[in-house]
């Protein structure tokens, strides 16, 4: 029986894992849900469920929330104090860390903290603090499953294979909704067009991430860490398809690759059934179907938050945090409607150039630089308006 | 350091081997070759690799070759008994088995009964006595590893896996030279034509095998014997490219697919280097230059061969033995110009309509089919010439 607890349970991800553990109803026990503002499905959630404790963002809620599901004995709490009492209740045995942004970090630090298993889908607890997360999976021996389709896929294909026998990590990207359109046209990108994602239905923030091909830089910072390999060893290629979630080359030259149907619910239900594979009944890919797969090299040049990504996985230390902050911001604009989509890269670009970087961090360290690049990009976004 | 015997040294798999074996000289020991008339070559090879024994075809070859190599402490066989010695010689330890066609069966046979790993290239041993040679690999416990590329790359997929979470293996074909021919004009078929493979160099008989399609039928019966899985759960599916080598897809839905160049030293590599994987300065597949992989449904009315090999294998028993032994016949037969490309397959299936299938073979019935069906082929191609 997996002891489950979601963080994130009303977003895209935790709402596919819900329908993971429906399909296997006796293989899970769910202890804790934590949703933000999606009060109404967290409740059916928790009507369906019965966890043990729940989490909401506003304390106004909790308070209504908890009138209706304290009788039902489920704990009921709010905010970042909510979220950890979820993520380290001590029922938990895998946390599904699927907050969306670097605030999924702490609550998944104190999971790991308290000894357990993490399946980690937010990929910026890594970007924000790798070496942080790294150091207390190691010295908890807990473990860190993979989510994201591509180090889903990566992680498949290093199943039995040594680790000195990788010769490069290939990660593949769709390119998102504007891999041919032309570089001239960026400005009058609308964010309905951008939030138009060609192959995967997901969050409007990771949405807004595969449009500009940060989300692939971030997922670069993200297979760093979880597999321990050197930037020069993890390369990006653009596969429109996403047929091919990811691949491994080895030494001899031999690549392996994972493929699969363009659904959340395959990486999840991996990492939930790891070391085991659980059978079901979603759709098998059809390659007689699909009949074509493309490649291209990423163009750099329209999608400059790429390579931006790639720098900061170079440099290390907290320009990674600073880069992730920066973006957060960067995309809340845009998403907003307050600068256009060309701008994103240029706050980051704009944070990342004035940071004085701290090479080694200490957690303190990485939760300044996250703040700084936060009012840094704010001011450049106010700045971009005017 | 293994200590390896290679039968067909002066074929393309033996070639190859042999280049393997120089790539990682420090790695092996080349303890005996065969080959069968390109005395020149094996003598070039024995004067290389100072095998301990080799052997010919021809007896007078044999003695004209003793007289050069004893001197060197080399010992000459020739025929059936001289691949035997080589096959079983006491130093031994992983026998290379790359003749071509049912000649290789027996020599193969004997090392497995002499407790050699096998790494095995020559598919006709399983098609024509799969029952007998995995019997013997499980009483003597010995290895029988893959060195075709479509076998070495599920091989490779299923590292790590459990045979119960297997759904089906997917051999991928490059449909040959003739897959976009029209069936009208398949009379009309040159031999040069046939042996012109759009993607891999190879010998004759699997070159006009690609294009029949026979190949992958034959690849089928051993993929059903080398991983002791169902015909229902053996797949094929055309992949011009001949990127993807295979796949296997979980039950769970997730597919691993192997991809590399097409260079038989990568999977014959990965035979010998097994469980390891040896670095090289092989190139690597470029999927961006390639940038396109395509994928078709096999068509059975233009390669009625393939259908054939799949009766063959549900019927099992001596009827794979049948199959192959008539299409060696028939495919020599069109080599030499007697019978038109079509007469291929109408050779095979004339002997499987009469032949009485012998369902839990011993040795004997096997041999016997074998020699049947030759009869019968020889007399149909006599038929059909006049």
């Amino acid at each position: 029986m997996k002891k489950i607890a979601i963080l994130g349970s009303t977003g895209s991800i935790g709402v596919n894992a819900l329908d993971v553990v429906r399909r296997f109803r006796d293989k899970f026990e769910v202890i804790g849900l934590s949703a933000g503002r999606n009060i109404g499905l967290l409740r059916e959630q928790a009507l369906e469920f019965r966890p043990r404790i729940v989490s909401v963002a506003d304390e106004n809620e909790a308070t209504n929330l908890r009138k209706e599901l304290n009788n039902l004995g489920i704990q009921v709490g709010y905010g970042e104090t909510g979220l950890i009492d979820v993520s380290t209740h001590p029922d938990v045995g895998i946390l599904l860390s699927a907050l969306v942004g670097a605030k999924g970090f702490l609550p998944t630090l104190k999971a790991i903290s308290a000894g357990k298993d993490v399946a980690l889908a937010n990929k910026e607890t890594l970007v924000v603090a790798g070496p942080i997360i790294s150091r207390e999976i190691s010295r908890m021996n807990t473990r860190l499953l993979p989510v994201d389709s591509e180090h889903s896929a990566i992680w498949q294909c290093l199943q039995g294979a040594k680790k000195e026998d990788i010769r490069k990590l290939i990660l593949t990207a769709s390119g998102g909704p504007f891999l041919s359109r032309d570089l001239a046209s960026f400005d009058s990108i609308t964010v309905p067009q951008a939030l138009a994602h060609p192959n995967w239905r997901m969050g409007r923030k990771i949405t807004i991430d595969s449009a500009t091909l940060m989300n692939k830089g971030l997922e670069m910072i993200e297979a760093h860490y979880l597999f321990d390999e050197p930037p020069e060893k993890l390369e990006v290629i653009i596969h429109p398809q996403s047929v091919i979630h990811s691949m491994v080359e080895f030494v001899d030259g031999s690549v392996l690759a994972q493929l699969g149907i363009s659904d959340m619910r395959m990486p999840i239900q991996y990492a939930l059934s790891y070391p085991e594979r659980w059978k079901n009944d979603l759709p098998s890919v059809q390659l007689t179907e699909i009949r074509n797969l493309q490649f291209f090299e990423p163009d750099f040049k329209k999608f400059p938050c790429l390579r931006l990504a790639q720098e900061a996985l170079q440099t290390g230390g907290t320009m990674t945090a600073v880069l992730n902050a920066a973006n957060e911001i960067a995309v809340e604009s845009f998403l907003t409607e307050r600068i256009p989509f060309s701008g994103i890269q240029r706050i980051v670009e704009g944070a990342m150039e004035i940071h004085q970087v701290v090479s080694d961090p200490a957690l303190e360290d990485v939760l300044e630089a996250d703040r700084w690049a936060r009012q840094h990009a704010g001011e450049s976004v106010v700045q971009m308006q005017a």
